[in-house]
């Protein structure tokens, strides 16, 4: 049986690590990674950051984007954070990613640590759902100048200081006038980022294969300024028209010098993110036990 | 300057009027409005149904059918549930509709009956903004029998009886398994229907060109089964699983006596509804004011 | 030591049980808890309809009313709704209540069956934390006329026909108009009832000493139509102004036949309802352990 | 007909007027209800800032407390936000306040300058409507130092910084544990304080005279982290675990330093503020126009 993806980057959580044992628990599970792709006769990449926090050695070291260029798949070890920063990445590359969770499953990271071999050996060789999740192409532009540019997957945040009062946001959709928005804050997210924060603030779901971002208030002055679902063929604009010490964040990416006037432009970024899963993976069954639905259902 | 729609059909509120008063003021705005198409050059086929009521004289009668067969354009007046009823009638003749109110201006009735001169003059002459809402297929399953079927163009509704607990249901997309839901109940709403019902239980706004359907489950047991928007490309299927006196909802058209194991399957159906709206109408300006979001808008 | 509580009925669950193997797991247990009783000094009253179900012998039988007058303790072996059911006929005796639970712990049954020997032991001897639950005294009026008259320990609800548009209630409280409600239909629920129906409906949580009741308008066509807690003292009077198969609920009492006009009136009960729990009890852990807020808390 | 306040203070709006129109206008709203007052037989006490700002001669100037141990009634002209700060500043001294709006009516400030002679004449003679508010005490605990202190007559509000991640708070209720928040931040609103941020934030509106606060995490990170009302008699304590730039607001007051470990005491003030309104006020009737209810109702 032919290996499906040859050359494999591997990449693991980006954060220093909390304690020593810790430290060493993931630096064991990339070390045992590693050999195992080896074992299926992959050839390893070892992402720089990745080998400068655990010296593992036997394998050639790799910058980002020459993982992009080279690798044909990329296994990430961490967890819903680390892959949000692979996949926005290597989008442009069109590498496909696989996430490895050595803690609590998150929503794009469905390979449990313990289970990673039995996993992993029918996607090495070809056996795979394919997933695509479109992400957001941010600008801030100030006047005509673009003073700051992001991808996001999650969502992009509009919100203000955490002792002012609140933001006044002028949002228009497609080049048409939405509303004045009064409120904490303002997220607009993808598919993927509608299970993360914007969740909490009140928005709904939206399943990776719909074709829309949704806009969420957050607690908005105005009660009838409920989440709106857009299509994401079209530009949003928010404008800052009125508050403090107002910031925007791109996933994790922060800006927090945003000056009355400055427009936040939000478009779909020419390149989606490839996530691979194992063969009968379900979107539905990640909501299920991570929102906890499981009671009466099978 | 040449008309665009020639042969015009004139549809009135379909239910029976309140008060001689409103019937009386009903049938004078008909009248006028079908004297001012023929002044414009057109051809007016007034409903079978509108005439019955109205006795209004002097124009040819048709029923829908020949209406949908024949009219290059329809005028509704009335609210919103006229509206959707002509829509649905008429999708399958892609015959446009163009929506005149005599009270409250509502979501997708947007002319005001003491504007429609100047509203309906460039309408008739080809000036408009034309506004595709999708429709929903539904039937109801028992077994491999079909027993109900319907469109939808609001939303599909499956409840309890009003003295009995909760409903279970159970929810595929696509054929995957989505969720057990025990609620009062679950709306599956179209763009067009998610500043209705769907609205009022928690759900949020869907742009009319976004390609997709909110599910949302009305006092879900478990607080975490929030709303899902779904791309309308795949099929819902909702199967009774518990829940006494349980009930289906289509727009209006309801069905009181689901049994358990019936399984009630939503699509999207073959033909969308054609609305126009006079040149520079908004679909958030109407959000604005239905929704009184105009304080400080412009 | 003496025994705080000699004469302790027991009580199982009212409703004919699901399966034969589910009967005689009760039977045991009940058997199990009356021996327990009896060795510790106790006399057991076993309540009429618990024996007849059960068929339990070697205890004296007896009717609730008798329970209420003679029994110093009550103990309920079953779910939240047994509990409800045993807190409103015993509320007029003072009669305190002790709840078991067989299956997954409820809000307000919360000694498991595999603990309640460690759990009974200190409460039958004095040692336990009281827990009183004030209840709704609700009467339907049909001009003078009261037709209907119920306790509520959880809720009030009314609500619409299954296939009927929305109930439209008139609210007023202490002879002050509130609004006139459009919505699915409307609970007035107790701090006890909080965690029930009203929760799944939008309502917040009431903590049990609070003395007030939330008022939750189920899917209301107003957006601002958000729940309002009010004080217990005051009478709360919802009319049935529109709607078609207008129905109440008391607990789980129903009420299908409510007209135009018939007026619901609640009020504070004159009994609380008296539980008794373990030493260290606490509604918070038993909200985290429901609501599964558990996640870094201690 | 005598008298009933005899010495009525006059307090404008405390912000630096936004334009010299609206300062002239405002100046020339207190200059004829100075008048009036005095036409009543009343004796002016001109408020120092008051006095400051508009340059208003005639009257004797007086401190806040100097206005606090003589007046009989203080007349507050301008929106909620100048009430809340006079209510607080004369909570301790017991002296009533009437609000007078030259804009839009606020929750508070009931009476429209263009009616305020109908409407005081009475007041003044002692026809109202007497509203007694719950005040908040709040204190910043670090150690065993009591770092901060401020009366809250609206909301209490403690949350994260804007360029950070969740804040994480310990929250006790009467010493017993309640559960570890991860959100933005936790609202705690009086009654007053419960149709401002609270509502925006999803928290229930709390009728003015229910014994209770309402406890509101803004966009919690777990899903049934609902809003919980308690009794204004149990201390609640709020500990800063974990976040970056974690701040607190009292009312207006903001306090941006906290560090992990400090500790917010919420407990009941000693003083309530009283309000007077023209007889006939109600509670609801506010409700209806601010919340827009009024369709149907009367």
């Amino acid at each position: 049986m032919t290996i499906n993806f040859r050359k494999v980057a591997l990449i693991g959580k980006y954060q220093r690590q909390a304690s020593e044992e810790a430290s060493e628990k993931s630096r064991l599970a990339l070390e045992g990674i590693g050999q195992f792709l080896v074992g299926q006769g992959c050839e390893v990449l070892l992402e720089a950051e990745t080998f400068a926090n655990t010296g593992l050695s036997g394998h050639r070291v790799a910058e980002v984007d020459e993982i992009g260029a080279q690798a044909d798949l990329a296994l990430v070890v961490g967890g819903d954070g680390t892959m949000l920063g692979a996949g926005r990445q290597l989008a442009r590359y069109h590498t496909p990613l696989v996430g490895i969770n050595g803690g609590r499953l998150g929503f794009i990271t469905d390979i449990a640590l313990e289970d990673y071999q039995d996993a992993l050996a029918p996607i090495l060789h070809g056996d795979f759902e394919e997933d695509l999740r479109p992400m957001m192409q941010a600008r801030v532009m100030r006047g005509n100048e673009c003073v700051f540019e992001a991808l996001a997957l999650n969502d992009v945040v509009v919100n203000r200081g955490s002792t002012s009062g609140m933001v006044e946001l002028r949002v228009e959709v497609g080049g048409v006038f939405v509303s004045n928005q009064r409120a904490d804050g303002l997220i607009v997210a993808s598919p993927t980022g509608s299970t993360a924060y914007s969740l909490s603030a009140g928005g709904p779901m939206l399943h990776p294969s719909l074709r829309g971002w949704v806009m969420v208030p957050i607690a908005p002055h105005t009660l009838s300024n409920r989440p709106i679902v857009l299509p994401d063929s079209v530009e949003i604009a928010i404008e800052v028209v009125g508050g403090r010490d107002v910031s925007a964040n791109f996933d994790m990416q922060s800006l927090a010098t945003l000056l009355h006037g400055d427009r936040i432009l939000v478009t779909l970024a020419e390149n989606s993110v490839r996530f691979l899963h194992p063969r009968g993976w379900s979107y539905f069954a990640t909501l299920r036990k991570k929102l906890r639905w499981n009671e009466g259902g099978s």
